[in-house]
């Protein structure tokens, strides 16, 4: 089912992925209008300055009020105060959504803040980079990867499928998840990750002066893959541990006590509990190569180990 | 200070470091001779097959008789067996080196096991990638990679500048190190890095059939980051862990703490540490750009997060 084009769109926070969302939204002619709105006026200033939108807000019940679609781009710890900023100024009918890493507490927050006379679909499209700010978008930002959209909150079709195929025309696989479900898996597949890569690289970071300049010039041997992931937004990040608690705790619980059980192995010398443990680890790799979730750049040479 | 080439090398193990190796031998005219060994008929087969060096040989001490240079390239548990092996049969003068991610085992038993006629001169090549075997290797692997030669036994400038133009050769870049430091570094830039990689893909493998599907499939958001260094061969890291115990010990045990304190703070909602903490992680990150260290692939798109 194909639905009618939207006619305006209002972006709440310019960072990465809205600002991505507006190159894409512009190149492929999605809407006759966007709206951007950021409280950070260097970020508003740069979006006017690239031209990424048709009006520049201040605040952020000025954007919306004329808006089809509400794209919430903010740090999860904002989410609360930007529905209440906007709920008064909605239209009737208008879909809002937004990008953020955890979903549960954008429902509940939806479910407190929002006027009957909207459609909530919270949304999570996984893409970025370790950039942030309105400068760092780009266009194919969002290219075959996936977006998942939350059927907790709104079961009309109509503004299902509009915001659906919004995001099918800017390149995305769109997944409809209940938001529980999404928390925990991403709470594996992301949360986690990027917990473990924050402590290692904070580990090296408290190294003596002359040992850490070793590790940094060494750090092609797998340390700087983590360094990367490391660098990602401080804000955005704080936020999501501070929603996804109960999830990541839960994993982190878990990845605890096999951390524990190999260091056990190295200290004992057991090196058959070693053995069995790296092999089992390579079928996951073999799943998401076959998957294709790999990318090309994976198989090219690195500094490993 | 140049040296005259190397007439006849032996490659003792043909896995992805020494096949490399023959091929940039052979590419760059590094030598005439090119001896092969490997225990593993299946190995030594496919080297032949493709052709990467002169002779093939099932004993190593058959390899070694004529060598200038020896390379012992198979997993660290092997070592020592490797340099009893060959011991009696090697010529006066030669160099024998091994390509080995842990040095301090490696130059305790040179010192045991080989005579005082040979120059022993300990190394470590750091590159590589999750494939092993000789049809994996290839002649740019060490290209702009650097390799640590370790300065604890041989003084003799002969065969130090030897060695090193031969990687040089390679296209390393050659490091001179104690080989306690060099495995004090290496644990934190690389040995760690893979236990952790390899501890958290091993609790996704744990994980009840569906989610272990979801998480496949959601991998892009961090987490297949983690899988293409936990795809790493087993025996060698198993190997790695046996070897470098203490070092690896050591700096896990400075990891949990601090796993635990971020820990800690998820759980009692201390926005400010998670903040604070993930602030700190980018500086290491912006010293690896500006020393190039990082790979050109590190700065396009990834599914993160």
């Amino acid at each position: 089912m194909t639905t009618p084009p939207i006619n305006n769109i209002a972006l709440i926070g310019i960072g990465l992925i809205n600002s991505s969302l507006a190159r894409a939204v512009r190149l492929k002619n999605l809407s006759a209008h966007i709206a951007v709105a950021d409280i950070n006026p260097d970020h508003l200033a740069m979006a006017q300055q690239i031209g990424l939108g048709h009006k520049y807000c201040r605040r952020n019940a000025e954007a919306v009020a004329e808006a089809d679609l509400v794209i919430i781009g903010t740090p999860l710890g904002a989410t609360a105060q930007v529905l209440q900023e906007i709920s008064p100024h909605l239209k009737q009918g208008c879909i809002v959504t937004d990008v953020g890493s955890v979903k549960r507490c954008v429902v509940r927050d939806c479910a407190q803040f929002l006027p009957a006379h909207v459609f909530a679909i919270p949304g999570h499209p996984i893409a970025g980079t370790e950039h942030s700010g309105p400068a760092a978008g780009f266009a194919e930002l969002f290219q075959d990867r996936f977006c998942v959209l939350v059927n907790d909150l709104c079961a009309d079709e109509y503004a299902r499928n509009t915001l659906e195929n919004f995001w099918r025309a800017c390149g995305a696989i769109v997944e409809w998840m209940e938001a529980a479900h999404h928390d925990q898996v991403l709470a594996i597949t992301s949360h986690l990750p990027h917990l473990i890569a924050y402590t290692i690289v904070g580990t090296a970071t408290d190294l003596a002066k002359d040992l850490k300049q070793e590790v940094i010039r060494y750090s092609a041997s797998g340390f700087r893959d983590f360094t990367r992931i490391a660098a990602s937004d401080p804000t955005m990040w704080r936020d999501v541990f501070m929603t996804n608690r109960d999830a990541v705790l839960d994993i982190l619980q878990r990845f605890n006590e096999d951390l524990t059980h190999l260091q056990r192995a190295i200290r004992a010398g057991d090196a058959a509990t070693l053995f069995d443990w790296f092999t089992r680890t390579r079928d996951i790799r073999r799943n998401i190569v076959s998957l294709k979730q790999h990318v090309p750049e994976d198989q090219k040479k690195t500094g490993q180990p």
